[in-house]
């Protein structure tokens, strides 16, 4: 029984996220150019602008390196109603296997969110080694998830 | 005194944002394709998510609202620093005027975002209605300078 109502609440929950992205997007395009235009933005954020304090390219600044994670944080939650049913077409980096190991990309998918609240917690002590440790585990994070899910 | 002060703080200033920009982007083209990242993303989350509570596409939802209209505050600061130099030469529907009329390019960056804030607020007092004046004030601010200063 308990695994019928999780049934049934996981097909809702598929249905509503999939009514969600209808909703945003009018053609599978436009989920794809909304990925990459996130997935592009958060990296510069991650790797230019906390990636720079980090690797000695510009000052560390605790406000801006606080500032670029929280943004980072935002958009890290954005990306995945973009990968709905026909977006796997088109110019796209992502591999068919999003779609059909689909539960090992929504575990690296949230192991990177996870990753991305601690940057954000080491961020805000102001200690630049924090962040440096941080910034080290969520870049693997995301590296994880391209090595398996992207071409790229 | 007053002026020649005002000049050196203006060139400070326009350093700083160029050393900020310099430091955020490797080359031009990632310039370009931030600033349309930001772009397009800001514009999904306006006038696919906004837009379709406003136009009645997808039911209104106050919470929806508030959340996409703060996305769209912090969105709405970003694009500006990949206007720099060398970055109106590439794949860009931006026009040459943006860089010689950059005091009303930024004027009209500027009510963008002030009507950004409003529709925030409108956004969460939870009315509709508040919400679809603040749509199409804030609409119209986008359209303004992408009338003047893009190719579409």
């Amino acid at each position: 029984m308990r695994s019928k109502v999780r049934q049934v609440l996981a097909a809702a929950l598929v249905a509503g996220v999939a009514a969600s992205a209808n909703a945003q997007f009018r053609k599978p395009d436009d989920a794809i150019k909304y990925r990459q235009g996130v997935m592009f933005t958060m990296g510069n954020h991650f790797y230019s602008r906390i990636g720079g304090m980090v690797n000695g390219r510009i000052p560390f600044d605790a406000k801006a390196a606080a500032d670029n994670a929280d943004l980072v944080v935002v958009l890290s939650r954005l990306p995945w109603v973009a990968f709905g049913p026909g977006t796997d077409q088109g110019i796209t980096d992502a591999k068919p296997a999003i779609w059909t190991d689909t539960a090992k990309f929504r575990d690296l998918s949230e192991k990177m969110q996870a990753e991305v609240l601690k940057l954000q917690a080491a961020a805000r002590t102001g200690d630049p080694e924090a962040l440096r440790v941080a910034y080290r585990a969520t870049g693997a994070a995301c590296k994880s998830c391209h090595d398996q899910f992207t071409t790229q």
